[in-house]
Parts: structure tokens; sequence; C-alpha cells
């Protein structure tokens, strides 16, 4: 499993339906249930959203967005899916990871 | 405590020094050690990176993101801060919250 950083983008403020709200938490409750959500929320700066999801592949994560009715509304015109390579203590912060290594400088 | 979501952005591919890297584990150590680490990692497109901090203030987030080695060296030549309003069960996904309400349409 892997984690995808999804940004939702483009928010069409004061224009948010009671109805549409209450379909898109579902959604989120849907994901939470199924422990592909990881966290989410809207930034402060109330423009864009965040959140991360726990998927097998990118094109799994694209297609959880696309069914959020957030974004099949239209509410956030747009939106990115980045694929995270998370660092921890558990694989040593990386140092041995392909993408590390391709962008070390020869020494 | 609010989580702040970290974009590290433009970064220099190929001119990254095992000294430096080595500097910027020791950082995320040192937040993974005092709880101020809630995820982190480098982005699969190898342009960017993404951290979530756990801090009081967004002024502490952006102090804890300048005294990064990888933002010191312009390893990463920029990077954005945001406020999370985290959702989740517990707040009852923000139904209440004033930025939601302040986005809903009278209907």
């Amino acid at each position: 499993m892997q984690k995808f950083l999804i940004l939702l983008k483009d928010k069409s403020k004061g224009e948010l339906t009671h109805d549409l709200l209450k379909q898109h938490v579902e959604h989120l409750q849907e994901l939470s249930n199924t422990s592909k959500l990881f966290i989410c929320g809207p930034l402060k700066d109330n423009e864009k959203a965040m959140q991360i999801l726990i998927c097998v592949t990118k094109d799994e994560a694209q297609k959880l967005v696309e069914s959020d009715p957030f974004i099949k509304k239209r509410y956030y015109a747009s939106y990115e899916v980045h694929e995270i390579i998370e660092a921890n203590e558990e694989n040593n912060w990386l140092f041995e990871d392909p993408q590390t290594k391709s962008n070390l400088l020869n020494q």
C-alpha cells in the first residue's frame, strides 16, 4: 500500500449546498471505514483541501478522487494526485531509496 | 496543536550531497523525537516533497521549515505552509466549523 497526497483546488466559495456537503462526508466516511483515509481536511486559506489516501496504485487513488461528490459536482474545479515516498525511521529515512540515490551528486 | 501541510518545491535534482542529506535526516529525526512530525517524504514526481508538522502556530511551522537544511541550502528553492482544518469523525466532519458554514449557500 502506498500513500497519495491529494490536493483539491479552485473551490467555488459560498456555493456549497447542505446536500452536497452531506454526500461528500458520506464519501469520506466510506473511505475511513475501508481504511483508505489517512487524513483529510480543507486548508485554512479557504481555497484548497487536502487528503492522504492509502491505495495500491495511483489509478485507484485517482478513481477515488473522481468518485468524490465535491469533484463530481465541481465544487473543487481541479485536483492533483501525488504518490508520496514516505520517509521514516523504519526505512532509514530513504537513504537507500533509488530516487534519493538518483539525486546524489557524484562525489 | 494544529497540523500544517508543508510543500517543498523546485528541487535541484542531481545536486544532493551526502552531507546535506545527512543534515536533513538529522532535522527530521529531531522533529520526530519531539513529536512534531506527522508524516514526510518526497513525491514520486521527483520535483517536490511534503511534510505534515504538528505545531501550535503557523509561525512555529514556518520557523521549523526554515531551519531545515534542505531549505537553508536551497536544495528546494521554495516552499508553502498551509494550516489544515482536519476533518474526522470526532469533530463530525466539520459540519459545525465556521469555515464550512461560511461556504454554505443561503437556501
